[in-house]
């Protein structure tokens, strides 16, 4: 197992070269946040995820979290003091309002924290991921009484916090719950129902845990419209802030999953447990996407680190593995020196570099639209952070499964052994892809709903500004002479599917959406493309240490080298829905045999 | 889980209308292996996976195979008698020549067979797999008398045979192997030694198994030019043919994998264990090659086979799996109706339908280089069995990987929960790209010694005849044209990105090299769209049934959807190896941190 080495240097290298931080750092009320706090930060985290949090990812694997015969769950060897350490520390309030003990930090710095956190162990970063989830929800739409009682030990991370969304028969359909709400006469509801897929739904890790549960009351409209989201804690708390009676919420089963062994992924049932009642009744889809974008942002991110801990152990394998001569050796050749090994280690870090600076991108967006004072700046970024998660979402998971497999395979059959570790990888962070909506929905979502924003204009828009590198590109000479064209020739792959997509939408929808996977893929390749020509641009005139020298080449190597793929997706873009339907369900399935003919 | 439907309408139609099977029913020794006969096997065999291999598939996974105390190896609950039931209905003789008990049947119906077999239970289906090996091995280059005493045996199934090759520090580079073999006055050999990732290397199955092992005599040669291989039995034979005393092979541990758990992968320790020279001294690497190369096609077809069971999967829990409204339903819909879901489904449908044509396709080469009357025709078929072989296996495997992550996709959360049984699929197949020659190796061997033969002439002669369905495609009407126009454009990328090849070769191997694996790809992408061409057109004129109806439909998908990447991988074909090896190995692992910047 190699030792994990937090990417700090560059996080940092793309907060300030890549990102604009800079901007964020002057806006209202992160005048704290400069960038040199950052970079101590970032340092100190880093080493405290290397050191506490990284060594409890096998026995995390190994163990996994398991249901006790007496409803409770426990959690693997050393989550439970690590988890300690990390509320002690209280890496988890960094980007939390300081009103209610947090450190006033911007998301940008909460997602660098949490790819940090993710890529030392994902399953044990989810049960912080939810919290942080819960937390914002209640920040948006619970009242000033709610918020004292439940954030400052949320915001702290002594008490945990979950999402209950899914039913077994409401997954992406979340308007086909059933969950009920009963009002009581004292105001609060009697919560009855199951759900399944919970993440940390139970655990060991804190005294208390705040579930966020969406449920119907009895005369709520049918689908989302009638969704209500409740605050129901495992103990009711008493007047005094102290933990009181068992709520009635019950662990019913943990999952037996291929992966993130370690994060209890609980079933739930509710039998008229008390729950409060979070805004008003019947917004909880409101509320739900609250929790939603954000956390999309963030498993967007899981891709990412878990992909940037599998390339670490690949290239660690890679440099020591002696194994046959490359061309010109005269002696055993370590396989880094394969011209096809060298191939998978840096299609892994383009990758990931791109990927990384896509996520802080949309957090600065984020940023931007909470917090700067200009309201048309605000909405702008509003959109970006818009069109920008479902890409940050189904590209950065996609590409976590793409990539840990490659790390896997420059193991060879060692990949394969579960012993060496890398495997887990591969296996951890293949939910990524469908949890926190599918990246089908993600597609759906980016096509049907962020698309349409402003008739097309606001999607133009932003490709139009990745357009305005080009100048900077043809004035930075010959070795930047391919990644501009590259870039162009992609970019105006991306602005031709996208006018086929705002010209088909509307009246085909249908087809729209048989197009819209691999439309989602161009922009993430061309975006990943565009940030990593900023990069190598922003890296010009840098003294030549280990990132900025890298970073021409690796935008060189993603210009030339997997960009291009966006031209090869257009056919399926655009072909529309005919040969997507055109065999039935029993065609599908060979169930009319061919008679056998001589 | 789902019933295991077996593919045979979609084999028989292959074997009959696509890959010219009607060629081979013709060569001598092959009358009795005729369309009906053949079909009737298929069938059979098709009902006895189902009924009898596959039930076991689920046990495997669950118990996989455990080392004993005693240093025996139990297989998983239903194994032993589902092997039984194999070897007494003969599934494993019928590709095998009659004078040893064979059924005398060509190798395409043996590999139509191992693909239902591995599509029923891919663990199980490598104990027959890897005594098949064993058994070419001992047919090419074993004496009379040695081929008397192994093969009636093997070749019924009764003893198993494995395939010796790998040690610690020789894996990809056999010839660093360091087994000792050290002759004895009786002409006999000593071995001595290590092997690892032994498939199927001890097991309860069968009473026997004999060992084929790689090691070196004293004063061999250095490298793969002093490699002798030699029969190394479990139970020495006694001169009646009875079973003796146990030989100096033992199990010192049963590897802990990611997948194919019921195959268990051994770590085999020699001491001084008797051993049978097969052929003469140091020609071990010619005998393995023999072995290989059929692997290599079995083991692409694995790759066909575990998608093909994945791919039922998904198209069953997408027919059922009820959740949310399609465009224009007005009731909840099952999630087959989402085009995104269609995507998915005809993506797999369509790649396995190339793939399991292009199995066969190589299999049928293999036949008419074995038993063509025409020495001429037999040579050029063993050129194309040499440029498919690579190619099936790569893009096989590589596919086995990507289209299983699709079938696990479309089950949602359900695909992350082991009780699925689709996660099974997607950590099985994952070995495929590996073992046999890693892709990236299968890659460097097209280029390196498929490409070069006759100067080229021999891959642009098949491209060439890829060319000639053009014709028929033109004849074929507007249904065929954009089949016809993207086949001819990437047969225009496959045949320029040749040329590059051709040219780069002989002078920048490492520029060669570093294009090797998306070059491959392409051969895949455009190989698989001829033969589905070959497909529709093949399906003209015949009874509109569930097969012949849906070559077009698929044809057509693939020209349009799947096809065009291979234009997009140019780039990273072409690029050189300039940005691969532009970054030193501390650089692609950040070792110099950026400094700190305000």
């Amino acid at each position: 197992m190699s030792e994990f080495r937090p990417p700090v240097a560059d996080l940092t290298f793309a907060l300030e070269h890549v990102v604009g931080y800079d901007q964020i750092a002057q806006l209202p009320g992160f005048e704290h946040a400069d960038h040199d706090t950052v970079v101590e930060i970032l340092s100190e985290a880093g080493g405290f995820m290397a050191e506490v949090v990284a060594p409890t990812n096998r026995a995390g694997d190994l163990e996994g979290s398991r249901l006790n015969a007496d409803g409770t769950v426990t959690t693997p060897t050393g989550f439970k003091e690590a988890y300690a350490a990390f509320v002690e520390a209280g890496w988890g309030s960094v980007p939390l309002p300081e009103e209610f003990g947090g450190g006033g930090f911007p998301r940008t710095i909460g997602l660098a924290l949490q790819e940090l956190e993710m890529e030392a162990n994902m399953a044990f970063a989810l049960a912080p991921l939810l919290t942080q989830g819960a937390i914002e929800a209640l920040l948006g739409y619970g009242t000033d009484e709610q918020k004292q009682q439940w954030l400052p030990k949320m915001v702290s991370g002594e008490w945990a916090g979950t999402m209950n969304l899914t039913e077994p028969h409401a997954g992406s359909d979340v308007g086909a719950l059933t969950t009920k709400a009963v009002k009581r006469a004292d105001g609060t509801y009697g919560i009855t129902g199951q759900k399944i897929f919970i993440t940390f739904g139970d655990h060991d890790l804190s005294e208390q845990i705040v579930h966020l549960v969406l449920a119907r009351t009895p005369d709520a409209p049918a689908g989302t419209k009638g969704i209500s989201i409740f605050i129901v804690p495992k103990f009711l708390v008493n007047d005094d802030g102290s933990l009181g009676e068992r709520n009635g919420v019950h662990t019913v089963g943990v999952e037996h999953k291929m992966g993130i062994h370690g994060s209890p992924t609980c079933v739930l049932s509710y039998e008229d447990a008390t729950g409060y009642l979070v805004g008003d009744e019947n917004i909880g889809m409101r509320i739900m996407f609250v929790m939603m974008n954000s956390a999309r942002l963030s498993v967007g991110t899981q891709g990412l680190a878990v992909a940037e801990r599998a390339y670490q152990q690949s290239l660690d394998y890679a440099k020591e593995r002696v194994q046959g001569r490359a061309i010109g050796a005269t002696e055993s050749s370590p396989i880094i020196d394969f011209p096809d090994v060298r191939r998978m280690l840096m299609t892994q870090k383009a990758y990931i570099a791109a990927l990384r600076r896509m996520m802080l991108l949309n957090a600065v967006n984020v940023d931007i639209s909470t917090h700067h004072p200009d309201a048309a700046t605000r909405a702008r970024a509003d959109e970006i952070v818009g069109l920008l998660t479902p890409i940050c979402k189904s590209f950065g998971t996609d590409l976590g499964n793409e990539l840990t497999s490659l790390a896997l395979q420059i193991h060879g059959g060692m990949g394969f052994i579960e012993e060496t570790g890398v495997a887990q990888h591969y296996r951890d962070v293949r939910i990524a892809a469908i949890y926190e909506g599918t990246n089908g929905i993600q597609a759906a979502d980016l096509i049907g709903r962020k698309l349409p924003v402003r008739d097309g204009a606001s999607a133009l828009e932003f490709i139009a500004s990745m357009r305005e590198l080009d100048g900077e590109l043809a004035a930075a000479g010959e070795e930047f002479a391919s990644i501009r064209t590259q870039l162009t020739a992609q970019l105006d792959t991306l602005e031709q599917t996208t006018m086929w997509m705002l010209r088909t939408g509307p009246t085909d929808p249908n087809s729209a959406l048989s197009g819209s996977s691999p439309y989602l893929r161009i922009w993430g390749l061309v975006v990943g493309g565009w940030l990593m020509a900023k990069s190598a641009l922003g890296a010009r005139g840098l003294d030549a240490d280990g990132i900025a020298e890298a970073q021409l080449p690796l935008a060189r190597f993603y210009a030339e080298q997997l960009l291009p793929q966006a031209a090869g997706l257009v056919g399926a873009v655009t072909a529309g829905s005919h040969d997507l339907f055109a065999l039935d369900a029993d065609t599908l399935a060979d169930r009319a045999p061919s008679r056998a003919r001589v």
